[in-house]
């Protein structure tokens, strides 16, 4: 089969940082596990920061990808949730070898089924960020989509442009919460405005200012896309009293817990990658995700978040290397996906 | 009415640092509030933190004291819970004047009916650690009364044998979980034994080691009642995937979020006086867990938390010194109670 890989760390602009190769196709040896065949495929910055690292360096090329669409071609003995030809999309885990690839094995527990209204393409761009919008807002500060007692609850998303904020938005929205969304450059803007947040705020500016403004000086929840440590003191300041904090993203800086003390609040992680990883036994959890918002996309309450102006195609290493280039160089809106084998 | 009060910081072995007076009974002015005639106070150390700021210097005396039961005497016109002549038990606020006084003003939502088979010391001893503890467990972490979903669940106590502590081991093991406690002396190894947590392990020394020779490598909650900061590494290791971190103690130090980050864990902060400082909609449950607790001290599944050895009468500024000084040397081993006016 054809797939794209890597041998050791290289700047994205070298041939040799991701390249087409063949390779055997997987054969499925675990009873929970199905083989897929990838038809569209979607980049994200985990790609980039799984091809960073200078020190690994492989005998056999390295697969990169988790975010795809395919079908089942073949499933194991236990499988109960899929059947060969049934049309899929998922994330997967770094356990295993990724989605640029034109087949893969992926964990039954890690995949739902694609909505049906959507191409390969669209549903490709999902499931990565919206497994992680949803665990973050639902399983991790543990809100519900009781809209009656989300109603005057605030959430406010810090970088909400991105793909985990385009879904965060839309997730937030229908669950009652009134939603403020930070950009800051006019691009931006106008993609997180098409989910609809109730309002939207610079995050070059003054955050606590323009929330007095707003007339939310302090807010319920807050979810960080951006370094954490940089919006430690600010979201210390306009997080409530028993308000909860939960973020994606690492930072280098150390912080004061005590900040957040007198208000009794919480701080959370949300990785999407801890469940598949430790193999948590409430993995099957991101397959769950998966369908229950495949059903709400085919209800026509989730917008796409594809960027159709970043639809590349075929699925080979020169469109990979420009993905990857893209997402380094944060100029990407909306996002990118791979279409089809050539 | 008699009272104990300071009007500014002085080393707790000067007469002055804490002095009997003579004030006005206080006068209930706001409907939600009673009058509560006080029989028997404990004492905390945040009694000696609210004592040491040094800035603070008062023209009439400041009166300090968050742990009492004793009658109520009048109600505000909106009362609903307590009628006069009812006995009660509570903690109150930092933002009224304490229970070291004949009298009190204290918010019905922040009392709760005292526990009919305890004497006034013995009730006198729980309010504050024991609304700490259970909101801790319940309130910030989330969790229930279901033994069956809860067995096989481990709960690390960090410093497990103070009065947080006492009240926490007894509350989780009611709610099915394995509980392990941490203490360093044989005396307050014996204090937390008396509570039955399924294991005690030694502070003092390396804690994973021990946790792995039990055969729990990770626990799925911690409860940390010493310094964060100084324990932090050591519970990001040990936290179980998913796990929940819930602490009562500030720290100096900054931390590191980044080493709980790949475990997807919580950090969340219990201040006993957030509901009250700020009167939130939810204080009243405090009323709520000092009732529901009451029920289950009377139905014989909590045990006494008082030190009979450190009952002190009667409630006078000669007695709240000594106890001040035990809590500061942190000698005290159960709790300080005092009794009585003479």
């Amino acid at each position: 089969m054809k797939a794209v890989g890597l041998l050791k760390y290289l700047p994205i602009d070298n041939e040799e940082s991701l390249f087409d190769f063949e390779t055997e196709k997987p054969t499925l040896e675990e009873e929970s596990t199905i083989l897929v065949q990838v038809k569209a495929i979607s980049v994200n910055p985990v790609d980039f920061k799984m091809r960073s690292p200078k020190e690994k360096v492989e005998a056999k090329p390295r697969i990169l990808g988790w975010d795809a669409a395919g079908v089942v071609v073949e499933v194991g003995s236990k499988v109960t949730r899929f059947k060969a030809g049934d049309e899929v999309y998922y994330a997967g885990t770094p356990n295993r070898p990724g989605c640029n690839a034109e087949y893969q094995i992926v964990d039954e527990d890690l995949a739902g089924h694609k909505p049906k209204t959507l191409s390969f393409a669209e549903a490709a761009a999902y499931p990565l960020t919206m497994v992680t919008a949803y665990e973050a807002l639902f399983d991790r500060m543990g809100l519900t989509f009781d809209t009656e007692k989300n109603k005057g609850k605030t959430l406010l998303i810090i970088n909400g442009a991105g793909g985990v904020g385009s879904n965060a938005i839309q997730l937030a929205k229908l669950a009652g919460f009134t939603v403020i969304a930070t950009t800051s450059r006019p691009e931006t803007n106008a993609w997180a405005q098409q989910y609809q947040p109730d309002f939207i705020i610079n995050h070059k500016e003054d955050l606590p200012t323009q929330l007095k403004a707003l007339g939310f000086p302090n807010t319920d929840y807050i979810l960080c896309l951006y370094d954490t440590g940089v919006y430690w003191k600010t979201m210390a300041e306009i997080i409530a009293i028993q308000g909860k904090i939960c973020s994606i993203v690492e930072t280098n800086e150390l912080v004061s817990l005590n900040l957040i003390k007198n208000k009794s609040v919480s701080f959370i992680w949300e990785l999407m990658f801890t469940r598949s990883m430790f193999r948590t036994v409430d993995m099957y959890r991101q397959s769950e995700i998966l369908d229950e918002v495949a059903g709400l996309i085919d209800a026509g309450k989730i917008k796409n978040i594809i960027n159709p102006d970043l639809l590349l195609s075929p699925i080979n290493a020169a469109n990979l290397r420009k993905a990857h280039a893209q997402l380094e160089a944060n100029t990407a809106i909306g996002k990118i996906v791979l279409e089809g084998w050539e």
